[in-house]
């Protein structure tokens, strides 16, 4: 397939291009700036698309067979960027998947939005919109896969994961590699059992493929 | 019809619990502060529920048959605000008219939402909100009615409107009073023609009831 990573140069962003060019998979790779474009051939994005998540991207979809939406406004913005790019940026990569016919559609989530009130004071705008954004999603008929991470790490990637369909009921302590994470966006590409499936990822013991299964 | 008016302190709420007072409905005002109390009760609220909208607020619902949302941060306050409160704030009372068998919710919308792209770098945020708030309600099975007033005046009301249900042209030099914008909200509530319907209002030159009627 190929596939639109759209925030292609965030943290998260980076590495999927990586593990997209280690499959039979083609990344193409939604940037904003001319000067991204050389890097993210480096990284091994097949395309590069030049484009702006907080303008008409429409155009980026040419030739796609699926999204893997992990554009994120970042903690430096204001909470008017997490509207902007975060909320309003996934709601617009949906419309445009559902209008050019591409049906599947990977999102990068997070732990919390399953309940953003008890996220404190401080995350809950954040984690509002990501639940928005999620639920906005579930409301189309794409074929949709929600991942949604716990505290995200620089390790290594480990290769292994425990995923959670409820929701962990911890998460102290825990963490999980954006290399993993990255994994787990890739890996659910091909796998149906995944299709209309909301999950929590953490670092655990198991392969990625075999916890993907149990989804 | 007991009515829960959630923004009952806002400057559109005070209106619409005024409103209500003349109709055969009756208002409970929803309000965070007790001081607020007397004053919903002079403006003929026949109850008054003390209940803050980023918490848990399920409780207000007690014998409770329509919600008029009316509540807004208001420019003053930042985007983490226009999250919490416009967007899940309405998600929330939506939720809970689900969970309670409150079928009828009107909700006070915004012109500008059908397409916040072309809202501007400033409105864009607050309308990427009230959109998705909108669209958030949409996809419940309630019987909704979305009102999107142009810009608002403190004028006296008029009684006076024009409504579009596909948005207007031109919004140049119009606006709307609020006391008009808190007529509508109540005169909806027992017209069926407007459930499941979003409109677009101003002030214009028919009577309220006329201009209902065509939606």
């Amino acid at each position: 397939m190929n596939v639109l990573v759209i925030g292609a140069n965030g943290q998260v962003g980076r590495n999927i291009v990586k593990e997209l060019a280690e499959t039979n998979h083609k990344a193409t790779a939604m940037v904003r700036k001319e000067e991204q474009i050389d890097e993210m051939k480096k990284l091994g994005a097949t395309n590069v698309v030049l484009a702006d998540l907080e303008k008409d991207f429409s155009d980026a979809y040419e030739g796609v067979d699926a999204v893997i939406f992990a554009a994120g406004s970042g903690p430096k913005t204001g909470a008017d960027k997490t509207l902007t790019i975060d909320l309003w940026g996934s709601v617009k990569a949906a419309q445009y998947a559902q209008e050019k016919g591409v049906k599947r559609f990977v999102q990068l989530g997070s732990v919390g939005s399953n309940d953003p009130d008890a996220g404190g004071e401080a995350m809950k705008p954040y984690l509002v919109a990501k639940r928005t954004a999620d639920d906005m999603l579930k409301a189309t008929d794409l074929d949709y896969t929600i991942v949604r991470p716990g505290a995200l790490s620089d390790e290594d990637q480990s290769g292994k994961i425990e995923v959670s369909a409820n929701g962990f009921s911890s998460l102290e302590g825990r963490s999980i590699p954006r290399a993993d994470v990255a994994k787990v966006l890739v890996d659910v590409l091909d796998r149906s059992n995944t299709y209309h499936k909301t999950f929590e990822v953490l670092q655990g013991e198991q392969p990625v493929g075999d916890q993907l299964e149990t989804l």
